[in-house]
């Protein structure tokens, strides 16, 4: 375990690769590997994007990364496969299409699908991120699709939170309103060189300042970058805005509160995570698990008074026995 | 309350508004009732749909409802809408479709937010569902997009599951080995007028055939039904093949451990609730939630070290506290 963290912390691609999936199986070597590193992270900056499917996201993040190859920093990339069974092939491709950066020693790229990770996709994705932290990279780029919780989740673990949008997707306007701009700390409107993109960034812009104008001044208004990722046209100016952002957080003193938000969301779902499983394995061990399923099944018992029982049952477990009588 | 609740048995439409609306509030008032109708529940057979956006889902829940009303069975909706800020206009207008459904006493609908919900977006679902269950709704169709574990959740709350995809929407064949066959009861290829979809839905049959050739009998095989929800083409086949998984599970005892399995997911999703809910308020009390978080900002505590700490002080609250030393 000490050879896989020292490996790690010296950048060795092999031991990251190994280390991502011993977390992504919840294996208790990668938490005990995990948790050696975490306190050796907490210096790159962490970069979610966000967006329907078909914006351009991937492309998006791979001229990201090569921008900042150009400036002699490291990137790393989670890209969080949405694993749709009827679009899965997507993603696929676009890793393909990331060419020489697949081989270049200053970015790693790591796929994570959103089924099947026992521990909860955001917790691993945090973790995952973490591993790429501690390894040495100056940007640590997540991207997810959508946002339904799961992806607010992944993304909410970031310094720095990007939607990216692009003209024909709809009622982007409304929409926006009813809660986009609590989220976003940039806003892209990719694909800036098709039809009705002008109209949609103008649209934006107007909802941002008219939001503002009601919300308290927090000293940060989210840009609205255009680019054309196919062509990297506005990469620079999207680079800029996030590097704007980093410095606006440290100066601030918005660095702090929002790693001490991230480190509360992050305890809060190891913890739930933590008394799920005991509740469910005190309640399959005695037997009261199978009993009470069988009554709410059978409408005898509502969800929540079953959960009541069982949570009073876990209760034993966590702590020493009380007196008998 | 008392009132509330015999409004919602007797279909009152009002009553069943005001309850859906207090439990995505996760009001008390609206716990207590979704309590007491919860054994008034267990009849209707509860339908879940997913797929990709833009697949038709909307359309045939519709024409799906509109089959049910002609057969003189009530039929409920559940929307999940996905409050995609970049797309999210696209579900009104779903609903505004639905023309004189709309005002039809034996069908309601109601849209729900997937962002949001303080009790978690699938145990909200379920508790809608039971509502519209115990006003007499023969079928419940739940409508939710996408296939990332939140969708999964909502649907996986279901006796059926559809899947839904159409035509040019990527490389639904390689994806669909990697997962879908265990989840789906029946497959549906919408827009089946279009150039692709007789070779879509040929594709899916063979890998239907392919798995089942592989894994163990259960006596099921997921049909694929053609349709064209905009002419409501089909929708009498999917009805059909909706009546057959109905009657298989309810021939072969597969609804008994359905509905097993589905009590058991819903009950550690309120466990999990609450236990956190717990966890969170004892350590606030205390002061240790503020100190811990500090530490795991500042990377001093990992968090999984401070989720067990929290955990074995919010044992104390669910049992009498053991004598002192």
């Amino acid at each position: 375990m000490d050879d896989l963290v020292q490996r790690v912390l010296a950048g060795d691609r092999s031991a990251l690769a190994r280390v991502m999936t011993l977390l992504e199986r919840d294996d208790p070597a990668g938490i005990a590997v995990w948790q050696a590193l975490y306190p050796r992270t907490g210096r790159a900056q962490r970069i979610g994007l966000t967006g329907p499917p078909g914006v351009g996201k991937s492309t998006l993040v791979t001229q990201l990364a090569r921008h900042y190859r150009q400036q002699d920093q490291m990137a790393g990339i989670v890209a969080v496969d949405p694993t749709s069974p009827l679009t899965g092939g997507a993603l696929l491709g676009d890793r393909v299409r990331m060419g020489q950066l697949a081989t270049d020693p200053g970015v790693f790229v790591r796929s994570m699908a959103s089924r099947g990770q026992p521990g909860g996709l955001a917790a691993q994705t945090a973790a995952v991120a973490d591993v790429l932290d501690a390894a040495g990279m100056d940007r640590v780029l997540i991207e997810t699709v959508g946002v339904g919780q799961e992806a607010l989740a992944v993304v909410g673990a970031a310094h720095t939170t990007v939607l990216v949008g692009a003209p024909g997707q709809g009622d982007e306007v409304q929409a926006l309103k009813a809660g986009l701009l609590e989220l976003a700390d940039v806003l892209v409107v990719n694909q800036s060189d098709r039809d009705g993109a002008p109209a949609l960034a103008a649209a934006w812009r107007w909802v941002i300042e008219d939001g503002a104008s009601h919300s308290p001044d927090t000293g940060w208004q989210p840009p609205v970058i255009e680019t054309v990722a196919t062509t990297g046209e506005g990469v620079p100016a999207l680079a800029a805005a996030l590097d704007r952002h980093r410095a606006w957080l440290a100066d601030g003193g918005g660095w702090e509160r929002r790693t001490e938000r991230i480190a509360g969301e992050r305890v809060l779902r190891a913890l739930a995570h933590r008394l799920l499983e005991t509740a469910r394995r005190r309640a399959a061990a005695s037997g009261t698990w199978d009993r009470l399923i069988a009554d709410v099944a059978a409408r005898r018992l509502d969800p929540a008074t079953a959960a009541a029982r069982l949570a009073a049952a876990a209760a034993d477990e966590e702590r020493p026995p009380a007196p008998a009588g």
